[in-house]
């Protein structure tokens, strides 16, 4: 089998066998293949596209392409969530002690913050002493006592997708949805969970910009799990504004603690019911969705869900007192309230944008490389759609500095459109496709 | 200005500005644009292709990628030819001694043979003593006393071109028109000549097999020549079969030596006319194309041309008595007759698979490091259309052994298609593009 030859029979636009995609997904990763020869067939896989067949064996090679975790010894009701990534997303530290106080095993391995998005285990060190360094017995524990424990992800998770990303990044081949689909997924099949959730962002703030793209990714990354046996089901939702109302790190924790302890951020709290409703479906936790949905309320009314965020961080070495005192976590010196400029409707706010005034607060990574500050960020007085007088709270700027607090001021307020008139938004939630 | 965006840029469609083709084409050359970001480039202007001035600014920047020689010392009648290939290609063996003895300055750089192709270098190098190394001084001399010189292609002539084609050869971008065109015309280009003719070949021997891509690749060099202020011409001939007679180095110059003594190969003498035509009235050597036909044929008639001939062997350190005497060339030990195996027509014969049978006697290179042996080859006696009776001579094997020769018959009878009816050939010269 000679690789050229793959590239142009994927050139002429035909299928590549099963074998021939594990020929190139084990040559590249062992380095026998060279990058020049793959991104022509990444390229060339652009503007071809795959059937789903040949989409879903991709992404098992790569899933296969080194360490798959074993998580059978936690039975079936394992689950994972996924998020495409977006501003102010806390999802995971709502959902996760929600599933698990129903009786769902989150094992999940996530990463860190980059550029305008923020990352799990960044807002989770909020907690002091907590570390997601651990040995994979504990980490299987972990899950089987508390039925939620987060790790960093294993070096030798698909390294295909490691290397494939890489270079999809300098050669103008990320924006593809088969590889977008293998890439998540193939992680997400090595993860190990029998049922995979996905939030698929869409709008300014999200890697989807326009719905239809959003959907069409959903729709892939749903067969693709399908055909890899597992429970799938995604939901698209919006993007257009931060999700909630907190971006920073120890900000997000706290609300997502205010959740967990019943307070009604509207678009959050519903994403995770959705979330958590079709994961208690999808992995036969739950009969029907109704059922399912009246579990989790109940695991946020009785306190099970906030107790179990609590022993998820005692168990990997943090302090659970914040989780019942929230003025525990990091608190930035400097908090300036921006206000609204003029009269009138918030018609539209840059998600990205938002996440970018963070970023520069301090909050997020330029580079990999950057140290963070967990205290920093923006927590947003009120979302599209709200009528403000002028001189009404907008936001509240957590800063190091007053310097930092007024640079960022100027900055935020480039992040909104105001109107006279009522903005007609779409909903929040933009489908589910299982 | 980033590759990546360049790569999405034509990805998504766009033409490429001059100065963003300066940048990858210099820096590419250069090396800091990486082969994984010129192979995803390449296989993007695959799919998008480019437009006529985008093309034309890619092979004038690929053209002074390197040395570019001045033949403007010789005045305004240089001229080249270039063939894209074919098996039996003699053709500059035979029109280059008469138009330079009518007038014209063809000061060529030449190649090897590789695979079932022959270059003109190796067959020169039938006249004992003849090289193609010299000084530019002695080029330019030899070009301005004798009117015809060939020298090996110097190192740094488009070296942009040479890179980019190994990249192309390894990632399945090398049937593209655009692409082709740039990297024939860069080099054509850096050569100096003020008219170029071209002659491309189609059929089963020739690398555009459809008439269709044929006409497409001359119309664009034509075009790219005319853009970079040259005088063009294209020929698209019949590459079904091989070019005249004979394969093989010593024995394809035996054939252009006949021709310039006057002997009828019809389609080589025919091309070798029109080629020549074109030359003298693009290059102003010739009022009309009667005129320079009439003066080409003269040419033959009185001998001048082969005393071209001999003059550039004899300047290029070769004996110049076997122009005269072809018995002093070298000569096969073995020559075998291959003979019809059946009453009938010869149908068709596969241009390339008798270029192949040359190379595997020891007449051509399977890979660049080969040695070869200038006497071996095929000697068709008949040709597409000829009616044969069982037994009739076929052809003959020129072979270092008789074992070569055995093995070289089976092979070579491979190539016929014989048929009860006449078969119906299209011209052999298809059409001339200006």
């Amino acid at each position: 089998m000679h690789m050229t030859d793959l590239i142009e029979k994927k050139k002429q636009g035909r299928t590549l066998t099963q074998e021939e995609l594990h020929f190139i997904v084990q040559g590249y990763t062992a380095g026998d293949i060279p990058d020049y020869q793959m991104s022509a067939l990444m390229m060339a896989i652009c503007f071809r596209g795959m059937t789903p067949e040949e989409t879903a064996q991709l992404t098992m090679e790569m899933e296969h392409s080194g360490d798959v975790v074993d998580l059978s010894p936690l039975g079936e009701h394992t689950a994972d969530k996924h998020s495409t990534g977006g501003v102010g997303d806390k999802t995971s530290l709502v959902l996760c002690p929600m599933v698990a106080a129903c009786g769902g095993k989150m094992a999940k391995m996530s990463g860190r913050g980059l550029g305008h998005t923020g990352g799990t285990i960044d807002k989770l060190e909020s907690f002091p002493g907590f570390s997601t360094a651990m040995t994979p017995e504990k980490f299987l524990e972990t899950a089987e006592n508390v039925g939620f424990v987060i790790a960093g992800q294993t070096a030798n998770l698909a390294p295909a997708d490691k290397k494939m990303y890489a270079l999809r990044d300098v050669t103008a081949t990320v924006d593809c949805i088969p590889l977008i689909v293998s890439s998540i997924m193939a992680k997400k099949l090595a993860s190990g969970a029998r049922t995979v959730v996905l939030d698929v962002k869409t709008g300014s703030g999200a890697f989807m910009e326009t719905e239809e793209a959003a959907f069409e990714l959903a729709r892939q990354m749903v067969s693709v799990g399908k055909h890899a046996g597992r429970n799938m089901a995604a939901v698209v939702t919006d993007m257009d504004q931060p999700l909630g109302f907190a971006v920073g790190n120890a900000l997000e924790v706290k609300e997502a603690i205010s959740v967990l302890r019943g307070a009604d951020v509207p678009d959050l709290r519903e994403l995770c019911l959705v979330l958590g409703t079709n994961i208690l479906v999808r992995s036969g936790l739950a009969e029907t969705e109704a059922e399912a949905r009246a579990r989790l309320e109940k695991s946020i009314e009785s306190g099970a869900a906030l107790d179990k965020l609590a022993a998820m961080v005692r168990a990997q070495g943090g302090d659970p007192a914040a989780v019942y005192d929230t003025s525990l976590l990091p608190q930035a010196p400097v908090v300036h309230t921006v206000r609204a400029p003029r009269d009138g409707y918030i018609a539209a706010m840059e998600a990205r944008d938002i996440g970018l005034v963070s970023m520069h607060l301090g909050g997020g990574r330029a580079t990999k490389e950057d140290v963070i500050d967990l205290s920093v960020g923006v927590v947003l007085a009120a979302k599209d759609g709200a009528y403000l007088r002028a001189g009404d709270a907008l936001a509240a700027i957590h800063a190091k500095t007053e310097a930092d607090a007024a640079a960022a001021e100027e900055e935020l307020l480039k992040c909104y459109t105001f109107s006279d008139k009522a903005p007609v938004r779409p909903p929040f939630i933009r489908g589910v496709v299982t």
